[in-house]
């Protein structure tokens, strides 16, 4: 996913300032336009941060549907492809994934919005942990909350991998999904 | 853990419009006081940050502790009682846990100090899984990576605790300790 050179600018600033922080006349210099300029795309700062959020959790909600088909049938496959895929995009754009702390900003509609989207991630996790109980390959008490521990382990990564991960994406991504596994007690292959 | 009038009003601030949109000003009038006097207390904007989030971070090293020591020899109960003390945390106080989020606006020096606390409360947890995978008691492949992901389902509690958790805090904190015992390959008595 490639931001728009306005939308780049955006989350350096939210990320570097956080959303209050920043001000949209710094957005505009950081890019080189000027600010009229700049609200010829966006009527505001928060339509900048509404864009980036819906952006990121669209992308993320994406990559997660076409791993979950990759698993096909198989509900342990399909946890490990999920969570690979939604580490992936912590470790590749942690700068995103952050940003999305901003989202508590956002005006209530817009939150609304977004927290659609990110309601379609938990829904889609919560599925397969359930598909997976049901066909005795998991063993979750609790499904909804186990989905949310695990949705919670990958949201925390851009808060450590950033400055301290000494492992790749990938690597981080296939330990995730071991962890994952565990948690809805499968055991390793 | 009381907070002190100036401290509380700071984090109100801080978490309604972040750090960088917080202003001292605001702060002080919240609180009923003159920008010199809190001054007085405080050197600067940042050193309200610096308080709060090692006030924060010392209060779960602290409870931590307590909640291993309760544990005595057995990792399992260690591990519960640990992942139960930091979740009650991030329940019973999530403002402040979430204000922890803005510690990367920190000053190198001041965020070095808040790092330290909390590799406190990483090698804490560490320290259990590797006694668990010692005495045979644990199953972990990983044990840093898995440390990181029991902490993080905590840290992202904050996240959707306050609006949407229909648990109350021991529930929740007793959900965390068994998903968090599956991750390390215990069994549930």
């Amino acid at each position: 996913m490639e931001l728009t050179p306005i939308l780049s600018a955006a989350l350096d600033a939210f990320y570097e300032k956080g959303f209050h922080g920043a001000s949209v006349r710094e957005i505009a210099h950081r890019v080189g336009v000027t600010v009229p300029a700049l609200y010829y795309h966006y009527e505001s700062k928060e339509g900048l941060l509404v864009a980036l959020t819906e952006l990121s959790t669209r992308d993320v909600l994406t990559r997660a549907h076409a791993a979950d088909d990759a698993g096909e049938d198989d509900p342990a496959r399909r946890l490990e492809n999920v969570v690979s895929a939604i580490v992936l995009r912590m470790t590749d754009r942690a700068r995103l994934a952050a940003v999305e702390g901003e989202a508590r900003y956002l005006s209530p509609e817009a939150y609304e919005r977004y927290r659609t989207v990110r309601k379609g991630i938990e829904n889609l996790v919560l599925g397969i942990v359930r598909d997976g109980n049901r066909a005795d390959a998991f063993d979750v008490e609790d499904p909804a909350e186990t989905t949310r521990a695990i949705l919670g382990m990958c949201q925390a990564i851009p808060r450590w991998y950033h400055t301290e991960g000494k492992l790749g994406p990938q690597a981080v991504a296939a330990k995730y999904a071991t962890i994952a596994s565990k948690m809805v007690g499968v055991e390793q292959h």
